[in-house]
Parts: C-alpha cells; sequence; structure tokens
C-alpha cells in the first residue's frame, strides 16, 4: 500500500483493529465464567507460511490493542509503542507478525465492563469477572489459537505487559522462545498496592460512581477516575524527569495566593486527568489494579520465585529504567537472579534513564538499540542468516 | 504536682492549652490583613528569671500545639513529639522553657478557616488569606513577644516546621540561638507539589466541599480529605517500611476476588484516612499544602539559598533521614552547602533509618542521641556548667 506522506516511513501505517469472537466458555480464577466473548486485536507485517514469525505484545494497565501506526489520516499520535514496532524497529515487521490485543476487562472492544451483558441487556458493570494475569494468559492463548499460532517467537510486554510475558514463561513453556520482560517486577511491594488502593477509593468513593453501575446512571465518575490518573502519573513519572520538565516554574510567572493552578506541574497533571475520562473506563482502572495487586507467581511455590521459574524453557530479555521508582531495577533483578539460579539463557540491561517508570515508552537510544540488538539475533525458519 | 502512675515519669505530665489574643492588625504575604486574631499554644519546663531558657517548636502539615504530655488522664496518645521533649529527653524540660503553638490557618484552637469571622458570624472557611511560612514567622514573633521572650535559645522543628525555623533565621536573626532544622527542605519538588495538587484536587472535587463553605451545609467533605490522608501517608512511609510493616499479608489469609479490604496495607490505609476526617478541617489542610509549595526563601535571593542565608547568625543543626523520600537528604544538604559557603557554624547527622520521612517523629536511638547531645552543649546564662 502507498502512504499518504505525513505517515513517517518506518510506521506501519493505517490499521484497522479486528476482532475474534469465542463461544467456548471462559473459566476465571475468581471462579466465574463468560460463556461467550470477543478480544479485539491489531496486527503488524505478515504471517510467514509456516507461521513461526509471530510476537504477541501485552499491554499495560491503560494500554489497548492500538501499538503501532494510524487509525486514520487525523490521527495526530500513533499507537502507544510506535518507538518499538515497524519496520527496522526493535520489533521489526518486515521480519515478525505481531499480534496486540486489548484484554478481556479493557474498554476498547474486547469484552469487559463497558460491554452490554447478553443475560442482561445492560452492561456488565462491576458484574464483570475479576480479571488476573493468569486469566489474561489463557484468553491470549486461545487468540493464539485463533490466528493459528501454536508456538510465538517472543512475547514482550512492559510493565503490567511484562508480568503477562513471565506468566505465559511459567504456564506455558512450550509456546514461546522468547520472553522479553521490561519494566516489571514479579510482584507489587506494599506501596505499589497503596498507590493502586488510594486510586481505587478515590474513584469508588465519587458519587457519580453507583457503585459500578453509573453507566445505568448516565454517570461517569469523572473527578475519581481524574484523581487516579494525576496520581498514577506521579508514579509514572521520576522525581528528576518531572524536575526537568517542570522545575518549580509557575503558570503566569508570579504567585497568585489562590488554588487555581499555580505550578505548571498542577497545569499538566489536570490536563492528564481530565483527559483520561474521556478515553478511558473506571471499571475497567479498577480491574486493571486489581490485576496488579494479585499478580505473584511465586505465591503457589512457598514464595520461592527460583521454584516458580524452574521449568521455563524461554529465553529472557529483561530490561529495567534506573529512575523507574514504580518497578525499580531491583525488581526485575529479582527475576533475573530466579532465571539464573535455574540457569536459564537471560540477559539483562539496567537503562540508564530519567523518565522514570515511563521510559518502557520512551524512544531512548540505549534501550532501543540493544532491543534490537536482541531480537536481531533470534533466528526464524526459512530466513537467510 | 504528682502524677498519677499511668503517665510516665518522663512525660511532661497533664497539661492544659492555652490562648492569646492579638489585636494588632496581621498583614499577609497575600495582601489580606487580619485585624485581630488568636493563638492557642502550650508550654512545657519553667521559664527561666532572664526568660533565656525557651524553645519554640514549630509544627508540620497535620500537628497542632499539643506536642507533648496529656490533656486528660484518659488520652491514649500523648503529644505529637512526646519522644523528643521532656525531662531528660533531647528539648529537656529540666533545663528549657518550650512552646509550642498551633499555627494561624490551622484547625485546632488558633484563628483559621473554621473559627467564626467577627465581620460575618460565620466561619471563614476559604475566606481565610492564604498563609505562608513567612506569615508563620511574623505571628509566632508576636507570640513571642506577648510571652516576654526576646530571644530563642532555638527554634526547631520537622519538616514543615523545619521550614518555619529556617525562615526564622534568614528574617530574625537576632532573635534565635540555635535553628534545628529536621527532614526539611530549602524548597518543595515538582513531585511533592504535585502530591500536594493530588491531594488539592480530592478535597475540592469532593461534591461535600461546597467550595470551601461546607461548614454553612453542615457537611464535611469526607471522602476528599481522606484520599488526601491516604496518599500522605504513602509519601510518610518509606517503601521498605511499608514493606516491614505490612508485605503483602493478605488481612484473611486468602485472596476474595473484591474490591473490599484485601492487603493488610489497604486495611491501614482507609482507617488512617477515615480517622484523620474526624479531627482535622480539610481548608486547613489546603491552607498547610500552599504554605509548602509557596516555601523557597532563595527566591528572593534570584534563587541562590547561598545568598539568602548569608545574614544567619543562629547556629544551625540539620538532621535528614536515609528513607526519607519525601524530603531526601539531599534536600537537606543543599541547605548544610548553602550554610557552609556562607561558613556558617553548622552541625549535619544524616540518619540511617527505614521509617521514610515520619523519622522524625520517632524514637530512634541514633537520633535522639545526637539531638540531646547537641542540646546538652547549649549553655544557658545561669546554669552551672
Amino acid at each position: 500500500m502507498t502512504l499518504p506522506e505525513k505517515i513517517p516511513e518506518n510506521s506501519v501505517g493505517l490499521i484497522m483493529p479486528q476482532v475474534q469472537h469465542f463461544t467456548e466458555p471462559l473459566q476465571f480464577d475468581c471462579g466465574r465464567v463468560l460463556d461467550s466473548y470477543q478480544i479485539v486485536y491489531e496486527t503488524y507485517g505478515q504471517l510467514n507460511a509456516d507461521h513461526s514469525n509471530a510476537i504477541l505484545i501485552c499491554h499495560a494497565l491503560s494500554g489497548d490493542h492500538h501499538a503501532a501506526g494510524y487509525h486514520s489520516m487525523d490521527d495526530k499520535n500513533p499507537g502507544w509503542w510506535d518507538n518499538c514496532i515497524g519496520p527496522g524497529k526493535p520489533l521489526d515487521t518486515n521480519r515478525f507478525f505481531i499480534v496486540s490485543l486489548n484484554n478481556l476487562g479493557g474498554c476498547k472492544g474486547s469484552t469487559g465492563p463497558n460491554t452490554i451483558n447478553p443475560e442482561t441487556n445492560k452492561p456488565y458493570g462491576p458484574d464483570f469477572p475479576i480479571v488476573t494475569v493468569n486469566d489474561w494468559v489463557r484468553s491470549q492463548v486461545r487468540l493464539g489459537e485463533a490466528l493459528g499460532i501454536s508456538q510465538w517467537v517472543a512475547i514482550v510486554g512492559g510493565s503490567l505487559g511484562g508480568m503477562q510475558a513471565l506468566q505465559w514463561a511459567i504456564d506455558y513453556p512450550d509456546r514461546l522462545r522468547y520472553c522479553v520482560v521490561i519494566a516489571a517486577t514479579p510482584k507489587l511491594t506494599a506501596q505499589n498496592i497503596a498507590f493502586n488502593e488510594v486510586s481505587r477509593q478515590a474513584i469508588m468513593t465519587d458519587p457519580e460512581f453507583y457503585n459500578g453501575h453509573y453507566y445505568d446512571h448516565n454517570a461517569i465518575p469523572r473527578q475519581g477516575l481524574m484523581l487516579a490518573r494525576m496520581l498514577g502519573h506521579i508514579t509514572y513519572l521520576s522525581d528528576e524527569s518531572m524536575r526537568a520538565k517542570f522545575g518549580r516554574e509557575l503558570r503566569e510567572g508570579k504567585i497568585k495566593f489562590g488554588f487555581d493552578v499555580e505550578f505548571q506541574v498542577e497545569s499538566y497533571l489536570r490536563y492528564q486527568g481530565r483527559s483520561f475520562v474521556d478515553r478511558f473506563d473506571a471499571n475497567t482502572y479498577l480491574l486493571m489494579t486489581k490485576a496488579l495487586d494479585y499478580f505473584d507467581p511465586a505465591r503457589e511455590y512457598s514464595h520461592n520465585l527460583s521454584a516458580a521459574l524452574a521449568h521455563v524453557t524461554a529465553n529472557f530479555l529483561v530490561i529495567s529504567f534506573t529512575s523507574d521508582w514504580r518497578f525499580s531495577p531491583e525488581r526485575s533483578e529479582e527475576i533475573v537472579r530466579a532465571l539464573t539460579d535455574n540457569k536459564k539463557n537471560v540477559n539483562y540491561i539496567e537503562v540508564k534513564a530519567h523518565h522514570g517508570h515511563d521510559a518502557f515508552l520512551m524512544p531512548i537510544p540505549h534501550y532501543l538499540n540493544v532491543f534490537s540488538a536482541y531480537m536481531r539475533n533470534i533466528k526464524i525458519s526459512g530466513e537467510n542468516s
């Protein structure tokens, strides 16, 4: 296809999301069952003849299936991981067939709280099953089967996405060759859970929340979701990157002695909070934070992460960022240590970056170079070496 | 006085708050004037004959005048700094006369938003002047004068209290001999301001806030103030101390797949949030966070902290805590560096502690020992050396 001029050459171009329907019931960890559901996804690149060049992308808390390219010529911004997906990029669409989905419980087309429940003809709302990382992995296995992919070259994710990649390697060792875990953690700390809890309380105590049935009241828990997002943003950036970005700069040059925006950082946070409300669902936000809190693959192995990883067979690339205080390098190193305890093949890179947790989304040269070099070394059948 | 058995021997015992009325108008930095006001305060120990043994305690964001001892025999807990104030303690009431006040804008008896405005016969509410650290210092000077104290042996404070001590040393060099600045900073970072802004938004977007006039509606912005306090608590503790205190412990031993409390840390935060609402005023909380944001004594000196501290004459003790990520040791070191640039007398201690910012309130032996030793070396006229 010929791309219009304004889409960059190394973009995957215009992309159309696809939908896969499932009618085999899916059992959730919480005990609930969905009899049928759908998953929306996008693909970039071409699946090769023997279906051996597919990579699965797992998204983070507020992510979705739209990881690369543009949905229309009017789009101001490409998908959330466009820095890493495209021709010549680390996840090179000249070689790989890349699949990116919106997880169950999401709000961008896959079955979730804002989907109509066929049994009630109303949105699921708070009656949607609480989802876990394990549940997502099970649903992703089915998506792979529907697409004819029995083994992925790699499963790749940042943050909560990295946790899904790790869970794949534990639960389905035969179904992936490489596992790329970026800016993740083997489990949340008490502080991480505490931030999530404040966000949840902000949403759930908003009078417009109506116990999660706000759709039925034509309402949105706007203030709660805005607060959750503002708070989230603080944890995605580093103290250093906030200083670099905003310092103590006053929006109007001088102190106004009032409660309107005075410092630039306040303006930024309010904007981020407000614009999030227009594109995200509060019930989905609650579900995503719970999946984060629950994730702890070592729990079933007497809290021994090395035991949890004893039977993985994938080769691992683990990447952390120096200024990430949400999931710090120490957390990534716990994963690396558990893998080396088991003499698994693991490459680990701690990237020097001041961007905080958000670094995994940024075009940081060292990060992209290391990631590219690692992916280039992966052999696919049928390719000239 | 003979104390009942259950009050510890090294306590200042039963304490009765006192009130000082002022009728000379007070000008605030924001341009507003209060024609009359009152300050509530407590004293511990005895003022000596020449009034040369007085120490002023400045409180932090949610503190008040009740720093030591008990208000009644039924009190479960003593004042907020009982670890440091009392016979034989760092601020030794056998030697010093200690004054602790509730700042203007507070909610515990000093004139503030919940005080009746004589001009309207309604609470000031949001019409109370925005207060700054400078304003507080000016009001504290008057309190000292009312008590017959023209020079303090020391002015002492932790966190926002430390900022007041620092401002005293800059604005009134002749009126203090020693300045003790604990767990403080010469100015907030963008991240600090960001956390304050989320707290303010939580309060101000609460439908029960009524633009600050909630008293008139018999309402309290309960959820907003609760969220602000929960968030505050995360920043007062360290990741490490939260791990030590709660880990990932589940309240009922197993995952319940719901949005009620599951992890111990959630239970703790909700409790802290709820109990705060019963003892604190939302408008005061807003004012205190603004005073924090605005504090920046170097601003008037072309952002040069050394220039701001060029004319201080007090001897300084600066104390920081290793795990304090709210006001980290680096921030204290900026103060120390600016003082040594000017060849001022300064002692600096970085105390190893896992408690985070809250460490300044804790009975950490190294901290109390250093603090005690420093205070013991201070000579007071009339004492045998």
